[in-house]
């Protein structure tokens, strides 16, 4: 296991898909901000196998030395073939590359080449994908979104991501920049600045932080004896965070339910121009809040802002291996 | 020319590309509110072919008749192959079947069918689009977009109009609704309905008819003695005009610039988020409106709400005949 600590969690119930023949077990490697997940997907299996993770390091060398671990311990135990990577970031799919803000892994800052760099060591072919567009895959191939023609697949989480799949494909744009559907205008009236600098992205309003600042607009706003009963019941140190908004509206508070209905609002809205632009058959909803999304009322209120009615919403099923599935797959997919 | 008064026209200057030795005359036709507009479209040629004519009938057979007659007159004059039609409505163009409200053309409320009906009278094989689709399609095909890889086109009309091509490929959705950009809505506070009935559409707002009401409001709130001094000097009947909007824009009176550039905003955020979700390379501005655009500002209010920077702005260049090449082109391809 040389100098990094990988450690093998449960493997977890899923069906990979097997197409056209299509047998080769192939290593899928999700890297995220604080850990790295890498397992086996291999086409007829019902499990992804030997699922492994280990801490993401924040050093260039020991991040590539840590990958390099994975993928050799992984390789030698179920003869994979080839490798599938899941980053966030702009990624240059084609060439290998990462063009753009790699957000909180300074560990990539150095590692642009990274698909250039692993070959080399590893001696398999890599494929690179943003994470997000990773992830939409994943729901495609073998989640919630099985069979779609055009779908679509968001992430609720800090931010709001996107992978759009267009007749069967990976869609990435002319840039790379495809899919930055958190970063669609819900107001031009300049009244909520995203972290990515621009006014009022729907991320802004749909994502944990933006639900996080509507539920500190509402409670400032709120009547003087609600908002002290709010405060006093659900903020243990006077704070108003979402896990307070969630606490308040199971409660059935008002302010809780407010917050809670405003935000499937804002969802909405952004869900409602994302389907009138593409006309998908199928929208996953995935990401650490999505637990909190009331579909029946999603659906409701999309519905009322979208021209064609023929979608279906569903959540993700792959949960927090759809970027390990989908990375994978893809890798196999480019070797065809 | 029997019962239907066709007029011929000059032809347009204008390019039409030969594309893997493809060489056959194609009927275009645009069916509009008012008028019907047809042309053969020759690969090779400098120019669209007998551009002719007709007053939209309303009743449903004189309108089947006119079209007849246009494809036949244009059909011996060119030896036409195939025809391409170009029509308001949401159109199943792999089934040849308008689907969706035709607005205010009421012949087609009886010709759901009509690509049947016609292929029956004409013997000729015959594609069916709906207008900003085709509009988009000329475009990229033959006019202000040639050779981008991802584009889409917008109309600035009495609405909003938008078709979109991918890879290469007129992108239609999974319903033919796709491209419905004229309603995504660009705010959520439920402040302006647009004529589809819901709220806050983009085309409430970038419309012809979004800039007058945008103007009724600015006049509205502006102090008196402006207001006064706008209503006499440009508004002769006391009515709030596009018209009147313009002259004094162009007069640089404060009032008229003030709405211009509102304007201006509007159309940036919804194109900023349009090109946030599918990073094409191109797009096009059209329709009546365009002549108003000042392409600069309207490039420096979009740059600041699009995440990738790499696309280029343009006006577009097929003018009124884009759905009549689009619709030619289209059914060209569908031949092969």
């Amino acid at each position: 296991m040389k100098d990094t600590a990988i450690s093998e969690a449960n493997p977890t119930p899923y069906h990979a898909p097997s197409r056209s023949g299509l047998t080769l077990p192939t290593v899928g490697i999700d890297i995220g901000g604080t850990k790295i997940n890498a397992a086996v997907v291999a086409p007829g299996e019902e499990n992804l196998l030997s699922l492994i993770n280990a801490p993401t390091p924040t050093d260039s060398v020991q991040f590539l030395n840590t990958l390099v671990d994975m993928v050799e311990t992984l390789k030698q135990k179920h003869n994979a073939v080839a490798v599938g990577i899941s980053t966030a970031g702009v990624v240059d799919s084609i060439h290998g590359r990462i063009l753009g803000s790699t957000g909180n892994m300074p560990a990539l800052k150095n590692l642009s080449n990274l698909r250039e760099l692993l070959t080399e060591r590893i001696n398999l072919p890599v494929h690179m994908e943003n994470d997000a567009n990773a992830a939409a895959y994943g729901e495609w191939r073998s989640g919630a979104a099985k069979g779609a023609e055009n779908m679509f697949a968001i992430t609720l989480g800090t931010g709001v991501g996107m992978g759009i799949v267009f007749n069967g494909l990976m869609y990435r744009g002319s840039h790379f920049y495809a899919g930055e559907g958190g970063h669609i205008a819900i107001s031009y009236h300049r009244e909520r600045k995203c972290t990515c600098g621009r006014w009022d992205c729907w991320e802004a309003f749909a994502s944990g932080t933006g639900l996080q600042k509507t539920a500190e607009l509402t409670v400032e706003a709120a009547p003087e004896t609600a908002q002290a009963e709010f405060l006093q019941k659900y903020c243990a140190d006077g704070k108003v965070t979402t896990y307070a908004v969630i606490a308040a509206w199971k409660d059935n508070n008002h302010i809780g339910v407010q917050i809670m209905d405003d935000w499937h609002n804002h969802i909405a809205v952004g869900l409602g121009s994302l389907i009138n632009v593409m006309d998908p058959d199928m929208i996953v909803v995935g990401g650490g809040l999505a637990q909190f999304v009331n579909f029946e009322l999603l659906q409701e209120r999309t519905r009322e802002r979208s021209m064609s009615n023929n979608f279906q919403l569903v959540p993700a099923t792959l949960g927090n291996h759809a970027g390990i599935v989908g990375a994978a797959y893809l890798a196999m997919e480019t070797l065809k």
